[in-house]
């Protein structure tokens, strides 16, 4: 498996890049910048996080022109109308989302671009109907869509997990197996996976020998030595009706009812 | 500031570079190799991680043949000796250190080597005087010694505030700017800084314009447009002699009554 870094510009091997986690909620937040002095990007900001985004933006001397929300986040309140207030800058959502406060949205295909950095948008409905993915270089920002050895729950926001095993599948597990997957959400301490790691570990996620690629809700963490093995069909997401609260892991409430499976060839 | 990535080796840009967060303990530790199929070093690993430590390894298909602690542990009980016994690799950490669980006892100006990627070693004492820093190419692992945004108490594990300072300015705050920074621990949900960030806004390590250079016990953060005052005299570490409780925070305990000032030429 050979890392995408050794083709990366030297604009992106140099990139400001912060992980940020805010504990009460489990969320990942991200701050780019192609370099010291430059503009800034930050995705999915968590409103308590604000002064501390905003005091880091300070001093690695950057300036904040892009806030961006993969989803409507039903476990914490976001940060963009309240970074747009104090810096003026653009808030980005893609263009199913019904927030209010969105200045500026983007569909499949589009390009979300600040000084010297460009993130590629993907739909990836299934965890909510306006869940976007946002690609750059080497590395995916997949918001509740795919998280690290898990996926995010489809039983409210009209979620649906036909659409989501479509965007996982169809979209993100299509990309390079060396990038590296940057959720929304993580609750086990882990920071960052790759397509390729996930596409055999994640528990939700079971890839066999040949043709056969299944969906599992519920599963084990497999070793390598098992990869050989044909993973059979298992269970797959269950859209619940019995939960629409809101539950602070995006796994927590799916029906164990129901499931999917559906056989894809992926290259 | 220009980045170090730019002249890494191919193999330090691609290398695999995992940190995991213990939640219990607030403790950062690191997985490391240069590829998939290869050889790994883990850096402080905490013993209740260890389960998912070793799922890791086999999932990136790696062997771990090193597991360093930058010092002996307060907050948590290591990981070193469940590894070694159920992978056989070297323990390593500092001369410095009375832990009997240690194979590999390394000095300042040693190298930590492993397929592919090499740790060079910082004798770094002041939070405890077993405490050591590891240089890996563009980043830094600082332990207790230097956290984001603070620095470890120095009141017990013969804690020294002089040898803290000392090893912060004089060996630290001496790599470059760009140097990321890999603490053991943080509370606020940080993942990263560099050095040339914490010389600025490290509330306990005040940098001033010319050669005045001073170390702050307490202090707030401060933004960029004061870069340019000249820091002047502050309160420095003290060594607390009413506390030898295991505190959670490192920065937790630390006596205000005394201080240190100490002017230092900085390039």
């Amino acid at each position: 498996m050979v890392g995408l870094r050794g083709v990366l510009t030297d604009t992106e091997a140099r990139m400001i890049f912060r992980q940020l986690f805010d504990s009460t909620s489990g969320t990942y937040s991200y701050l780019l910048a192609s370099r010291h002095g430059g503009e800034a990007l930050i995705i999915d900001p968590v409103l308590e996080r604000v002064d501390r985004w905003l005091q880091l933006v300070r001093e690695l001397d950057l300036r904040l022109v892009k806030a961006v929300d993969t989803h409507l986040h039903a476990d914490h309140v976001t940060g963009l109308g309240e970074l747009r207030d104090r810096t003026r800058c653009i808030t980005v959502m893609g263009e199913h989302s019904r927030a209010d406060v969105v200045s500026m949205r983007v569909a499949e295909g589009d390009r979300i671009e600040i000084e010297g950095l460009r993130l590629d948008v993907l739909y990836t409905p299934g965890h909510t109907d306006d869940s976007y993915s946002f690609l750059l270089a080497d590395r995916v920002f997949t918001g509740d869509t795919l998280l690290i050895r898990g996926t995010g729950r489809t039983d409210f926001q009209n979620g649906d997990p036909r659409a989501q095993y479509d965007s996982i599948f169809n979209k993100l597990m299509k990309l390079p197996d060396e990038t590296l997957v940057y959720p929304a959400h993580d609750y086990k301490g882990e920071t960052v996976s790759t397509i390729g790691e996930d596409k055999f570990f994640n528990p939700r996620i079971k890839v066999g020998c040949g043709s056969q690629i299944c969906l599992s809700r519920r599963g084990r963490h497999r070793g390598l030595e098992e990869r050989r093995r044909t993973a059979r069909a298992l269970r797959a997401w269950g859209s619940s009706s019995s939960s629409t609260g809101i539950s602070r892991d995006p796994l927590g409430s799916i029906d164990a009812g129901k499931s999917v499976q559906i056989p894809i060839q992926i290259a």
